[in-house]
């Protein structure tokens, strides 16, 4: 029967998915969860949506779910990795651009003065991912951003930033698919900055990843097409704008969100407010020896008014300290 | 074998693609095409990229195949069938809008003067497709199309809009889909306008559905969250907006596009750029009898420069009365 089974998921191409229902029947889903009530209520709803005949059914086409990926998926501390990312291409852009020394925030940058780039609030910000992100071809992006995270680590944990994935959530994401569950990335990071790595690290296509963007124009650069990026905003997929990132491209409201901050609770709210079964939950950074702790006060990834939210409306709020047997994948027994 | 098959789809939650590769099986795939040089051109393209250890194979999750919709997938004369719709809703809409009787463009569309309205140009139809493709929800908006295609009727054929969609490309879908692609619509179309019906017609569900859009907001209304169109154009998914339209909602190259007309032009230039085989399809309108005869001198689906340059790149022309058995279904024998 195994064999047949393999033989058939080659037979119809549906390589990768088969891969992760066989994974999913060969060891314990959600193995890194404690038991408990979060445990519990994905188990439940999962379940329930999932019985052929139960009042709460829905059909595979409707499982969408949709997943946060800053503090949802992967580590946002001490700097959302993005931002490590821009700061790293300003100092290797620096040689191009001499006036930099001279100007904020590249001066401030390249004087490894983080202080002062964040003082520079959301403005600085932005100018750094234009002057690093725009400029050159969607293939050429993202060959950088495979180039830098071959090479980057972490300041704390002196690891690549993709081995910084939260292993509860990768079983999340593997149990979810295993059930019929098409998930998606909806974050207010870059979408060609995740792209590029987000199915080999999260089992996620390209298709199915959803981000802040850029504008890109098509042009002939001798003869050949090619897709430049150009150093203004096209969308801002975070807050209100996730909702909005949602139709625009997957035209079906999800049936289940995950957020960990502020900048997902449209998107839960968007989410729950729909008929039948629904979920939402909320990964509260409640770990400060194994990962960070913070939340209301901190201004990566705050979360206060979704919290609020998520306890007046019963929304699943894991404690990652009590909830997650490990955070990383390298913690692994 | 077959039973085990089943099975096996229902168990994995495969049902929509596993029904696809039954039917393929069943039937002979690409029946309403006449055998020549265009049938052959697309098997031997489709067995190519399909054939594991050939030199020609690609994974199946990069099999992606792009089609323009209005004029490639189903008919638009006299008209675009959402121009139709949209004069449609000028008509329902009047009785709130005493000010349309004076005002063009509306008052042409009331009186039936479409020389008048085709005259105001791109201007006069941005402003009609404003005045009724906004200020209702996502779900209302769906709802209305829905209702639209229930009762209106072709001019020409008397039938639904529905039913003019071309019987070969409707094969040639499945035909793909039961090969390992994935098939999506890249069309100057409204994306709102097309989801609601395209997975019922073409078996393309609303995520693979990409087009013309205009902005939505996010907002709370009695508590209740709603996605609220805005009169504000947020994306022309037609020209070199395609490659573009392409590129954010799928982020990987197509290796296989089909389109009718110059509006195409540059989705097709981007698709066969890439390295390995591609493949690249126009369809020409040349059957005055069963369809419409026109392509450089049409305003609707002015094909000119892009058949030039078929004939230089040698991508494959359909010529509709020479390759087509029939045109729709329901002049299938």
């Amino acid at each position: 029967m195994k064999r047949n089974l393999a033989r058939l998921c080659v037979l119809f191409g549906f390589v990768l998915a088969c891969a992760g229902v066989a994974t999913a029947r060969q060891a314990e889903p959600l193995a890194s969860w404690n038991d408990g009530a979060s445990k519990q209520a994905i188990t439940r709803f999962v379940k329930e949506v999932s019985t052929a005949g139960g009042t709460g059914f829905v059909e595979p086409a409707e499982r969408i779910a949709v997943f946060d990926n800053d503090g949802t998926l992967w580590s946002e501390q001490p700097m959302y990795f993005q931002l490590a990312f821009a700061l790293d291409r300003v100092k290797a852009l620096a040689p191009q651009h001499p006036e930099w020394k001279q100007e904020q925030p590249f001066k401030a940058v390249l004087e490894g003065d983080l202080k002062t780039v964040l003082a520079g609030g959301e403005h600085a910000l932005l100018e750094l991912v234009m002057a690093t992100h725009a400029g050159n071809t969607a293939e050429e992006f993202a060959q950088t951003v495979k180039d830098w995270l071959d090479s980057a680590k972490h300041p704390k944990t002196g690891r690549p930033y993709t081995d910084m994935v939260y292993q509860p959530m990768l079983e999340l994401l593997a149990y979810l698919r295993a059930n019929g569950f098409k998930t998606y990335i909806v974050s207010g990071g870059g979408i060609e900055f995740m792209r590029p790595w987000a199915e080999r690290v999260y089992g996620i296509p390209p298709e199915q990843v959803i981000g802040s963007s850029i504008k890109t124009e098509y042009e002939l650069r001798d003869g050949e097409p090619a897709l430049v990026r150009l150093p203004e905003i096209n969308f801002i997929d975070d807050k209100a704008g996730k909702p909005v990132g949602i139709n625009q491209h997957i035209g079906r409201r999800p049936i289940a969100a995950f957020g960990n901050s502020d900048g997902d609770l449209q998107m839960l709210q968007w989410t729950t407010a729909g008929d039948g079964a629904r979920f939402a939950l909320l990964v509260h950074h409640t770990d400060a020896e194994r990962e960070w702790a913070y939340d209301g006060n901190s201004s990566i990834g705050r979360l206060d008014k979704a919290l609020d939210e998520a306890y007046v409306e019963g929304w699943t709020v894991v404690d990652m300290k009590k909830d997650w047997k490990v955070i990383y994948p390298f913690e692994r027994p």
